[in-house]
């Protein structure tokens, strides 16, 4: 697979086999990945939280909000939740900002998971308070985002934007769509 | 090559054969990777610049700082200076704040670039007044950062961190050394 086809079928998946086990071996691979990533003046201050245990997991899922736009869904049913998840989150012994750092992670994070055979999804949308105190996170360190992760068992396809409307949606088949602006949309100047 | 080998492949380069020319093709490719990208809410606030001309490479060169730790050496040489250079924007008229968008977009130019057999270097401290002036951004875009690219003459390897010392160095044959830290670091918790 080369970068253009891993980036095209890394899309942020929803739903997953959640009778698929993620090894601690491939976590941490994962996590390698972004550790070898660029980081500004290679401070570094990215650290990981994994979580994987079945109780775990089930206290860290109420801390997370789902696919802002499917008003009428609230999340993966039982069955269908991820079966792990990385907290990344900046030292503030280290750096006091973090600039681009955690998007280079996660997205180094997430083709690896893509090409593992792998899917999830970033959420920046937290309870930052409650995952903070249920995970007894110190304050040395900032609650950056969640990925989670599971084996994936939904579709999701790319599509062009009409009318400038962001918004994704589920057709009757559960095949989750999502309109991209075009490429001459986003390129200003040449 | 295999995620692993591209991430690691793909170190900043600062260093570039300039009579190398990177086409509008290549550069429009790179920025399609990030155009198919992850983005928070699916917003796709982020808008794209590209300076490829000798005249507006040499005015955007001076809106760069370059490799903060080699306090002796002031950027590249004429002569390997990058041959191309993308402005990263985020439109305010589509979102008040971007997030890790940013990171994840340029992970994905950084990858493609890579594997074109190209370098480059995620630049954030820029001038961003005098940048925005020389090149008549309107105040509508957030200047995000600087990616600039070219065909790398330099060699570029990762070392084991030593006694916390993050500043990467050069050795007496110009091979740029960088040090990450351990993976029992960066993980808090399994």
């Amino acid at each position: 697979m080369n970068i253009r086809q891993l980036i095209e079928k890394n899309r942020s998946i929803r739903k997953f086999d959640e009778s698929y086990t993620i090894t601690q071996e491939q976590l941490t691979g994962f996590i390698d990945l972004a550790r070898i990533s660029a980081s500004a003046a290679n401070r570094q201050p990215l650290k990981y939280i994994l979580v994987t245990t079945p109780d775990d997991r089930e206290k860290l899922y109420p801390c997370l909000s789902w696919a802002g736009y499917l008003t009428t869904w609230e999340g993966p049913d039982k069955g269908q939740r991820p079966t792990a998840y990385i907290v990344v989150l900046g030292d503030k012994e280290i750096s006091d900002k973090f600039g681009i750092d955690p998007g280079i992670a996660s997205q180094s994070i997430m083709l690896g998971v893509t090409e593992a055979g792998l899917g999830g999804c970033m959420l920046a949308s937290v309870k930052r308070e409650k995952l903070r105190a249920d995970f007894a996170i110190p304050d040395q360190y900032e609650i950056l985002l969640v990925i989670a992760l599971g084996k994936p068992v939904e579709k999701v396809v790319l599509e062009t934007i009409k009318e400038n409307d962001v918004k994704y949606w589920r057709d009757a088949e559960a095949v989750h769509h999502v309109p991209k602006r075009t490429i001459d949309e986003i390129i200003l100047r040449r």
